[in-house]
């Protein structure tokens, strides 16, 4: 029909500049805009090659220019559009830990369930610093905390508090042990540390995380004041190794704490536990262990027993996204006395926790923590246990442990891979073995192993470029006879990898080793 | 027919145990559920009846106690009936911050669309401590932030950093103040504070955040490091009121900060920037501006003049998660010179970031923060403003000024109500004014400001109580001539609040009041 207005379609529909999550309908559109961001994130997923984009950093940012034309603060929105275009970019240039080629650092793959109840926390944005701010989140975390220390083997004493990192665990747990050891000679809290004539001291095995010597820093111990202890032949500290560094102490040196670790980074390794405590206590010194990577072993019955003795621990840190699979962050610091947490953090606020409200029951959570808002990251790790159990969570650390060993059986039947330490839970850590020396040389000896490190390092970095496939590098503590110290490393979080995913992992391994010898590095 | 099998529903699918959401397969699960749990919410949210569960403390408890009779750690999971029983639970009794009855803290109820892209935050896991731990999200995040330091006015020298909160914003600012100010005299971040004979002293408005101290505290100072600064009529410290508190510094007293703020938490007040900062240059002593609330204000055309000067700031504090909309986390540490910011964070790991790895480009944020695994919060705030726009957001903030400002004029027309200060961003503190004194008395003098004071405090708990109107409250800065110190605020982020709504609250204030005078405090 002539004169007919001809049909447009619709424009894409803006989204409101002002829709908030909370609103019965905003939270409905919230769950159709996530349905959408997923679908679209689950296309590139299936373009993709490998658990890396196969770029250059250089590369990287240019593609992220041209999706960021006018910058990430353009002064006018694009609306749903454009989030979907950043999605779908996101999706393609992130790293995919789910691909079980990613295999290199203690950042799992995430729990669908734990990430889709996590869009709850965020769109309540409860805090729980306190109760008016988030009652129900508040009460989820004091239950998860206490459920935990339970777990642990502490007592009705017991509390913790979940931190935004592992990192940021062991910071508060060696302000504790601050605030403990100089709480005799001084108000620590009000006074600081100016003037003090004592050095405190933390001593740590030598592979302790290098968070302790963070924390040293930021508390004003400077991080001179980490005694590594060196690590025995297993990767452990052990109480003879403690005690002998003890007795070094000088006059003015005033140990404050010492730091266990249940599971170092690379190794996996746990500090005799109770023969550490044993120490401690002995030396009237405060004990925390640093159970980051190991601590998820508290849910599984099989490995439950590599934590015995972390009861007698003063405090613990524990990260849940590391291995219960949750998205990070979920730390938390356990403490076997309340009332140490709150000597350092106890805080009434006119404006957030006045007396005549904390009186009347109305209490958050604000004197546990050293953050003040605090999201409600124990919804996302309640709702994994009441959907899995712990022995759920539990299998998959026994599946991961299970793929450690056979990595370590498949490395040690490679002549071209050789097995630096045996693996205690998830991770394995070796080195390729360059073909041939350097030129006339015997194979062993200085020059040789600069060229073995430089190739390790060269190799990781060829694999990352390929985007193919995703493995960690370490320095090993101390050089082996053949070779240097760089050393190469499989973190084993994800369940459904395979056998033969860890075969085809060794052998990219080795094809890239012998590339590099063979293009970079003659 | 006879003997046929009767047919059985099938149950209710539980989740698989280690689904995992970065699958092609997982990510497309993880909308569906999202879609259940939001629609379930949805239903949860039209049932309330105001922004907080009406149930005591102690009556919540109970209810969480019915919600897990195994606790949170089951042995054995519930599958996907759990998970949805506890979004249920979780939104009838958390905070509903987009009711517009909710006006109590700096807590905005969330955007829909940071809501919804966060989710591929969680579901990638990615970290942005190392490049190969989240590639785009390490771009991103670095963008998101150089564009912040451009919107702040500073130049090509600055940098920052995402913090999980202003407060641990304000303690990476005063870290790095500390260590710049103490650097002549010793390798602070090695040797640390014990045995230093200055005090180190950082200088605030007596109105600044509690976080100051905290830091303070944290940091090895003390909490007495604080020299709190008299506010002047309009609850700003002057610029002469800092060169008096700077003048009676002892010979051991060393300045490292002064500390403005750019919004007070209670009357969103903003200490005069240029000024202070002249003064700061004078002393040469670091100058750091705490606009975690105020913030905000540069996404907005009208009120950017409000933080005229920041850009004089040697480093700067935002939350994203107030003036924003973003849900928590997201606060972000800006510094006009990025080699203040490393030389106090800056590292170099075998296992996450090594030399050849640095000198290659593959580099990530490790050495920008004090945390190791981080979060890409960076990817909600960068949708959210593609969505929005800059001025979708500054639009928002508007109009919570607006309601703000109507605010103020509503409760200086009720004779019950008395306003404390004419509110600058979005809040308005004020006070019910009890309809009689003590028997006998006044109406003015000690018993009846301490009168005055409990029924303030008692009737926000009321109302708290009730459910269905959720203020704030605070102690102002000094007795006025009639009454306490305890006073009543409205904290209004929600954008979509009208006036109407505003005259509600109020009566709802004037109600309760009442009835506490009558019923309680009589």
């Amino acid at each position: 029909m002539s004169g007919h207005v001809p049909t447009v379609p619709a424009p894409t529909p803006l989204l409101e500049p002002d829709l908030l999550a909370a609103d019965p309908e905003g939270i409905v559109e919230v769950g159709r805009l996530v349905s959408e961001l997923t679908s679209e994130a689950a296309k590139a997923l299936r373009r993709r090659g490998g658990p890396l984009p196969p770029l250059t950093p250089v590369e990287l940012a240019h593609v992220v220019d041209a999706q960021l034309p006018e910058g990430p603060l353009p002064r006018e929105g694009g609306g749903r559009d454009a989030v979907l275009a950043l999605a779908r970019a996101y999706a393609s240039y992130t790293v995919d830990l789910a691909d079980p080629r990613a295999a290199a650092h203690l950042q799992p793959p995430a729990l669908g369930v734990a990430t889709a109840t996590d869009v709850l926390a965020s769109a309540f944005n409860a805090s729980v610093d306190t109760w008016d701010s988030g009652p129900i989140a508040v009460e989820l975390e004091s239950r998860l905390v206490r459920a935990l220390t339970a777990l642990a083997g502490y007592g009705p004493r017991a509390d913790g508090v979940l931190t935004p990192g592992g990192t940021a665990s062991n910071l508060q747990a060696l302000l504790i042990a601050r605030d403990t050891a100089l709480r005799a000679q001084r108000d620590i809290r009000g006074e600081g540390l100016a003037g003090l004539a004592t050095r405190p001291v933390v001593y740590c095995s030598e592979l302790a995380h290098f968070s302790v010597a963070r924390a040293c820093a930021v508390l004003g111990l400077g991080e001179d004041a980490v005694r590594p202890v060196p690590a025995d032949a297993h990767r452990r500290m052990t109480a003879e190794a403690l005690e002998l560094a003890l007795a070094e102490r000088t006059e003015e040196e005033l140990p404050i704490a010492v730091v266990a670790t249940a599971g170092t980074t690379d190794y996996g390794s746990i500090d005799p536990l109770p023969e550490l405590a044993a120490v401690a206590e002995r030396h009237g010194v405060r004990l925390h262990v640093d159970a980051a990577y190991g601590g998820g072993a508290l849910f599984s019955d099989r490995l439950r027993p590599l934590l015995a003795g972390i009861e007698a621990a003063d405090s613990i840190t524990i990260d849940l996204h590391k291995t219960a699979w949750q998205p990070a962050a979920a730390s938390v610091l356990l403490v076997r006395d309340a009332a140490d947490l709150t000597a350092s953090t106890g805080l009434r606020v006119a404006y957030l926790n006045p007396d005549d409200d904390g009186a009347a029951g109305y209490d958050g959570l604000l004197g546990h923590s050293l953050a003040t808002t605090r999201r409600a990251d124990a919804l996302k790790v309640v709702a994994t246990f009441l959907a899995l159990g712990q022995r759920g969570v539990g299998a998959m650390l026994e599946a991961c442990h299970d793929l450690a060993t056979f990595a370590a059986e498949a490395i040690a039947a490679r002549p071209r891979l050789r097995l630096t330490a045996t693996p205690v839970l998830t991770t394995v850590v070796f080195r390729y073995v360059p073909e041939h020396g350097t030129s006339g040389g015997t194979g062993e000896g200085p020059a040789d192993a600069a060229r073995a490190d430089a190739i390790n390092g060269a190799l990781r970095r060829r694999l990352l470029l390929q985007g193919r496939a995703l493995i960690g590098r370490t320095d090993d503590v101390a050089e082996d006879a053949t070779g240097g110290r760089v050393r190469l490393k499989l973190t084993l979080l994800n369940p459904q990898a395979t056998r033969d995913d860890i075969q085809e992992l060794l052998t990219a391994v080795e094809v890239a080793g012998r590339a590099v010898e063979t293009e970079e590095l003659p």
